[in-house]
């Protein structure tokens, strides 16, 4: 039979009520003929508990001793699925990670699944099994320890079990209904889409659409995994999704195919920098070893052996990247004359695989912002997605009109 | 190094407070020269709010999935207490049941341990290692999955790592401070016990002196391992517990040990039973098919062809008892004039190893309770042990009686 890989979020799972929810779309997916592998999540909250109580005892705690903690919350809601799926006469069974096993590198809490032999789960789904259910998030090191993957960990596991397991697709399940073409709270005419392509999901998640962690996605697109986002929420009629998918399965698409924005973005600038070979590595391996997370770089031209340095960070960061880079002018290793930080920002970026083909898009979006009196602060692009920093106070007003000059209420 | 298993139960690493209070009880044995093997309960309530899910998703719950979900409570608290204990300085890491691994039977809810191979966690302590924290009350069936030991699992699971690693003692800290001469709360003279034979101990534990579970005394009693009870909540000065060891540890003793009692027991006697061979067999087939555990047994002197019955159970299988008694009868497999049940009463029990060699411990039962007017309903004996049924408003009473008249406040 093929196999489907569903995956519910803690939300989807909080309680006993919503993990029969969720056992019911198992069982239509079993109806239509498919083996399932469910991944789930923690129950919502019992991480955090259990988190809080690790952090408590010890505020620089061994990361293996943390996993082999946090990963149980995961166990519980499997083992919990699986007799709610029992209860439906639905051939069903809980794996934790060791048993699947789940083999993954030794760096706990951030580990890497490394293989996942489907051995044992394929001879149970032979002898009549049809829903194995997974505990996300986790797995087992050569040392045979319990590992955990970090954030965005159960997206991770459903999508490397869907390419272990050849999966027809994987279906994430969460609280919201798919991918829009911008975010419905700031764009009231923002449409679902029913499709979008890896690189687009990829900029799009990286770009702060809540929807899929990046790494989840990344690896959807290297082994050509089709996700699915839907709610676990909605009613099953008509609750089809956002397909991510490969190009070449989206026949018609919009140039572009969403406007995304960020707030949690700030720009600092370090003026008439002492322009010399190697300035650049300076300044950013200085961040760096702070630990900032640096998104934009823009370099203006240089005047008599002086040039200005722009970057982008995330706001929290801004305090640790002033003290990075005053310590190094106070050191000699970097001299400027100023560092000017300007948090009141916001990211708007144009994102489509139709850029590709099609020329012209950067010089709307510049004609757009103009006419609306909106300045723009600094420029980034990628073969498929333009950047800009603008003032936030315009941030609503750049996404609508944005939306609006690209027809994204329109299908293709 | 010598190594030693030190147990807390579920209150004794309630929250993280308890936890770092065991922790150090723990470095207090590390610091003496052991390699410690540290045996942890859930954190009290966690195990019940885990079965309570359990029960509600599923009431006729596959024990497989039950034993997954369950077992997650230890495990928690297995990394916190290793975290606790790294925070002391103290090399220490947690083992899962299967981690170790501890090989049960494939009876899950009621497992049986197997084995326990050691290699795993002596190769740790050979590295340096001076602390191993297992979760209790689990283990791994030759199927891969886990299994859980079911009632008193945690002490028994103790006892097997003593057994396993040949431990100089295996110390069970519970909410008590040892084993007294009689339950402190019915008899203010009770006296704590510093020794205490196996064989005694069990007949205590299975008398209802609720301090160590039966099967682990009899495990303990079967591979000769030395067992302390001991509190938590004391101090450390003074609080030496209660020894579980060989007789022959002990050198002088009090013919009579302690006197248990117990109120959960109630009498059901059989009117006028035809007496024919097989009759008891059918009787207690009856009463063995509908899970009834009978305690004391006591055939009247048979008159005429006819015989009374009578047999003691606990208080809440009684309906059963009569239940099944009653369908036996109208099947006419049974043939008897009147069931009469009495639950009004109470279990008083001696027991001591010294009566192997000492006579006239029964008379002077006897003749005590005689003396207070109280009515002996029932007698049974074993080798080390007598126990009468008595009126339930006497159990105090009798109690005290006993206690003065073995002078168990005074030592030997």
């Amino acid at each position: 039979m093929p196999v489907l890989v569903m995956k519910f979020g803690g939300t989807s799972v909080a309680n006993l009520d919503r993990i029969r929810r969720a056992a019911k779309r198992v069982g239509v997916e079993v109806a239509n003929g498919y083996d399932v592998i469910v991944i789930v999540s923690a129950m919502s909250g019992k991480t955090n508990e259990l988190v809080g109580w690790v952090g408590e005892t010890s505020p620089m705690f061994d990361a293996r001793e943390y996993d082999a903690v946090v990963a149980s919350g995961e166990n519980v809601t499997a083992g919990l699925m699986a007799l709610t799926l029992q209860e439906m006469d639905i051939p069903a069974r809980s794996w934790q990670g060791w048993q699947v096993p789940v083999l993954t590198t030794s760096a706990h809490s951030a580990a890497r699944i490394e293989d996942i032999p489907p051995e044992n789960i394929m001879s149970k789904f032979d002898e009549g099994m049809r829903v194995a259910v997974v505990a996300g998030f986790q797995g087992r090191s050569p040392e045979g320890r319990i590992t955990t993957l970090g954030r965005g960990g159960s997206d991770t596991t459903a999508v490397a079990f869907a390419a272990a397991f050849g999966a027809e697709r994987c279906d994430i399940y969460t609280d919201v209904d798919g991918v829009y073409t911008a975010d419905p709270r700031v764009c009231s005419k923002a449409r679902k889409l029913d499709r979008i392509a890896f690189e687009e999901m990829l900029e799009l998640a990286s770009l702060g659409a809540k929807v899929l962690q990046t790494r989840s996605v990344e690896l959807a697109m290297r082994y050509k995994v089709r996700l699915r986002v839907l709610s676990s929420f909605e009613g099953q009629s008509g609750n089809a999704g956002t397909l991510v998918c490969d190009e070449e399965e989206i026949m018609e698409s919009n140039i572009v195919a969403g406007v995304a924005h960020s707030r949690d973005e700030a720009k600092l600038t370090l003026l008439s920098v002492a322009d010399r070979p190697g300035i650049a590595a300076t300044i950013f391996t200085a961040l760096s070893d702070a630990n900032v997370n640096v998104d934009m770089i823009v370099q203006n031209i240089s005047e008599e052996g002086r040039t200005d340095m722009t970057f982008s960070c995330p706001t929290d960061q801004v305090g640790r990247a002033e003290k990075a880079l005053d310590a190094a002018h106070e050191q000699d290793v970097l001299n400027f004359q100023e560092l000017v930080a300007d948090t009141e920002v916001a990211k708007i970026s144009v994102v489509g695989i139709g850029m590709r083909s099609h020329t012209g898009v950067a010089a709307k979006m510049f004609r757009v912002l103009s006419v609306e009196g909106i300045n723009i602060k600094v420029i980034t692009t990628s073969e498929i997605k333009i950047s800009v920093l603008i003032d936030r106070k315009y941030m609503e007003l750049a996404v609508q009109a944005l939306h609006d000059a690209f027809e994204l209420d329109k299908t293709a």
